[in-house]
């Protein structure tokens, strides 16, 4: 359930667009004091029930895709080398781990370092070298890890995060939601943001 | 061609988030003395050859749109009743109208007067009343516009000018291209014109 205090980001590891997300929230954090709730979930199931398939077919919005996540890195200050490999083999695992992570508490540090590698270094996230590499970063071990993401009850977590997802109308990534109201994409943190604060949009 | 000290909107009359852009674009102009060239074309086409289908069968995304333009609107001070009538039946008589309407200087009032009967009264743009009372209001006589725009000369140019979108990259509506660059959506606006000014997106 979503707490009144705090805004839920609803994620899954392979969006590209949640790039920005994962690696701008900390400092969007400090400097409006307002708290995340990172929730991971499986958007590439819900898409596939929907016929959503918004880029591997179609190379000229691709690439245009790109491009946009390059500018907006830019405008974030943040580092990017694109196109970054996509899709991805194995973007199922490197949720999962993210669940995991969520329920012992180190899913930021996680999300950055394997994103980091992912969009910096073009390591493809949830495969090796990337998923050893960004857990041995944050002092986690790859091998309880990956045994912990395989098993029972984050897959229930899983599945719980994905049925409260499309109960919510959720149908990608990054989503932020507020009391209800969903806000969907990177670029709509800041129409989040101002809704969390004011219950609505001000004018500008 | 693209001159090099105007704003390229490019647009297809049918396209919702554009009701945003049409109703905003003379108090952006007023507020950043940037000028802005309006190019009519059929993104429809182009989506088509892309498969792009963003809405039609999308139920739950369509819904989300609706309430994402509302919240957008709110913030720019637009009056806004949604759901408008969507999708169209006649769009390509609404967009061959703007080619006219560029062609010969009334454009932008064209755009917001029709735009505003589809969005706050909900009379479906392209059919009648609001192509005539649109027409009417700003001073264009709707039987000469029809004809004009059915004929030759304006079928012309939309396919002259929907050639050079496709030749741009544009799939969609709104779309603004500055020097080649090309940002797709009314929330891209502002990036446009930092682009416009600076060459880059200036850090946040």
């Amino acid at each position: 359930m979503s707490a009144g205090n705090t805004i839920d980001f609803w994620f899954t590891v392979g969006s590209t667009y949640t790039y920005l997300t994962v690696s701008r929230l900390h400092n969007v954090e400090a400097a409006t004091g307002v708290r995340f709730r990172w929730r991971p979930f499986n958007a590439r199931a819900i898409m596939q029930e929907m016929n959503n398939i918004p880029f591997a077919t179609k190379p000229i919005k691709l690439a245009y895709m790109w491009r946009d996540i390059e500018r907006r890195a830019l405008k974030y200050g943040l580092p990017i080398k694109v196109p970054a490999p996509y899709p991805l083999k194995n973007f199922d695992l490197a949720s999962r781990v993210a669940v995991l992570a969520e329920m012992e508490g180190w899913c930021p540090d996680y999300l950055r370092a394997s994103y980091k590698r992912w969009f910096v270094e073009s390591k493809e996230v949830g495969i090796e070298p990337n998923l050893s590499e960004s857990l041995s970063e944050i002092g986690q071990d790859p091998d309880r890890v990956i045994e912990a993401a395989n098993a029972e009850p984050v897959e229930r977590e899983y599945d719980n995060n994905t049925r409260e997802a499309r109960r919510l109308n959720i149908f990608g990534s990054p989503t932020f939601v507020v009391r209800g109201e969903v806000f969907w994409g990177d670029d709509r943190l800041e129409d989040a943001i101002d809704w969390y604060a004011n219950g609505t949009l001000r004018p500008v």
